[in-house]
């Protein structure tokens, strides 16, 4: 089946024609921040648009924040700026497809799980390490697929450590996102540097070696709670700061073993799809919607 | 139907004959701890002994520590000195019943989620807080069944907090175990007393009062790292701590309101079932056997 997706994000909006977990082709613009409507218009004119040139048979829009699949609604996002909006009732009646509304690192757990890293697994973990941080849990082969579900990003890592957007203090994506690991950087040297330029400095820089040990513990004390609470077999590192590679996984592998005690030892790889991940979800969710699931 | 079942603890045996959710006859004999094959003939003798007084349907057995249901087998307990022991599989072939192994505290989940205080809930989490600290958690409306989910009190809320049996640094159960509780009031006032004493003096004793709160805040981080990772509707708080009652649940829920961001504020509430919930479990899971699930 070809699906027409939507990931949005909270800059840009992805938008893609995919044919089972093939990216037939795709668009990038921006997202109209704060404006749901100027958004609905958008996706719906995409999949009337990609309708012209295939034979779509279900359409999906994955968004951040907090989502209820089961009622459509894209409950709370603090960064698009709206609450409660019912992207997936909308899109069923824009479009008359079968339509789906879900959560953008939900999606690439499905799109991980059916098709890439963690293919196979029962039991395992899809966690998105970008500007914030989430995880998609597999739970018995299925993702769990509800709202607030894998918010890891949220979870005290540290009593007391530093705040977080959503007001509370010590949360893992406060020191463990790219965007977290560029400003503590700042902050200790003055010096401007993205998340991806201090993993390559971390031989040479002690500051940018301190920072990243710092993210890396963070992410170790997540997963520590992870495996404490649902264990899985497998943790598949998603997002930007995957993309450092060994760089980011062999330390925390370190750090997962030295931190377990009576936990599983999960292994801890890095995802197959990087930037496509949303929209190759997005597209499992709206075969799943196709099929009434 | 009528099952026999036994929950096996660090000290006592529990040995009952459960019609249902009801507890028809019970015995508490010693745990021989540390003898397997004491314990198996324990059982295997109850079973043997309800049947000249009931037409017994199927049987189970729960026990602490590291338990794999799928294969029947207690992989570890660090209190009762065995692993690999496979229980399940001699409890089918002493009985020739439908027979079951299951964790503990995931029986205590069965029994509230079938009968008691999370009846009806989909999502909801059974934290028992007794000498050591665990959770069953309930998922779309089932009790996830499987080795090593729920060690709750194997994660760590506290950084380089005070050591746990098993390793671990600032594990939740290493402050807010009723031992724990116990040991730290010791260690501050080199007076000896329970959790139970110590919660009935919170209002006239300032060091009680201090090693509660302590033990209430730790509480709400686990809580807080449940409801961050795989959110309820509903936390029960059951085990011999539960006994406190609002003395434990009403700071409790404060601390947990207070803590959370953008996570959902579950209920808090007391456990139905108290000593008898790992029979009354246990009972389910013999049940399930007998069903084939």
């Amino acid at each position: 089946m070809i699906t027409a997706v939507a990931d949005v994000g909270g800059t840009d909006t992805k938008l893609g024609v995919v044919e089972d977990a093939e990216l037939l082709s795709s668009t990038t613009v921006p997202t109209p921040v704060g404006d749901v409507t100027a958004l609905r218009r958008l996706v719906a004119d995409f999949v009337a648009s990609a309708r012209t040139d295939h034979r779509i048979g279900a359409t999906a829009m994955v968004v951040p924040g907090i989502v209820d699949p089961a009622t459509g609604v894209a409950v709370h996002s603090e960064n698009l700026h709206w609450s409660e909006v019912p992207f997936g009732r909308w899109l069923a009646a824009d479009t008359g497809l079968p339509a789906a509304l879900g959560h953008d690192v939900t999606a690439a757990g499905y799109a991980e799980h059916r098709h890439g890293a963690a293919r196979g697994h029962a039991h395992a973990a899809v966690v998105v390490v970008g500007t914030g941080i989430a995880a998609s849990l597999i739970e018995d082969g299925r993702v769990i697929n509800r709202a607030g579900v894998g918010e890891i990003g949220h979870s005290v890592v540290q009593e007391g450590g530093p705040s977080c957007v959503r007001g509370g203090r010590g949360c893992l994506e406060a020191i463990a996102s790219a965007a977290a690991i560029g400003r503590t950087y700042t902050a200790r040297t003055g010096r401007v540097a993205s998340a991806a330029e201090i993993s390559t400095r971390i031989d040479t820089d002690p500051d940018a070696a301190a920072v990243w040990d710092r993210a890396v513990q963070a992410l170790a004390a997540g997963i520590g709670q992870l495996q404490s609470l649902l264990p899985s077999e497998l943790v598949v590192i998603g997002g930007g700061l995957s993309l450092a590679g060994e760089v980011l996984f062999a330390p925390l592998r370190d750090a997962v073993e030295r931190r377990l005690t009576m936990q599983r030892i999960p292994r801890i790889v890095g995802a197959r799809f990087g930037a496509t991940a949303g929209m190759i979800g997005a597209a499992e969710l709206a075969r799943d919607a196709a099929k009434g699931r």
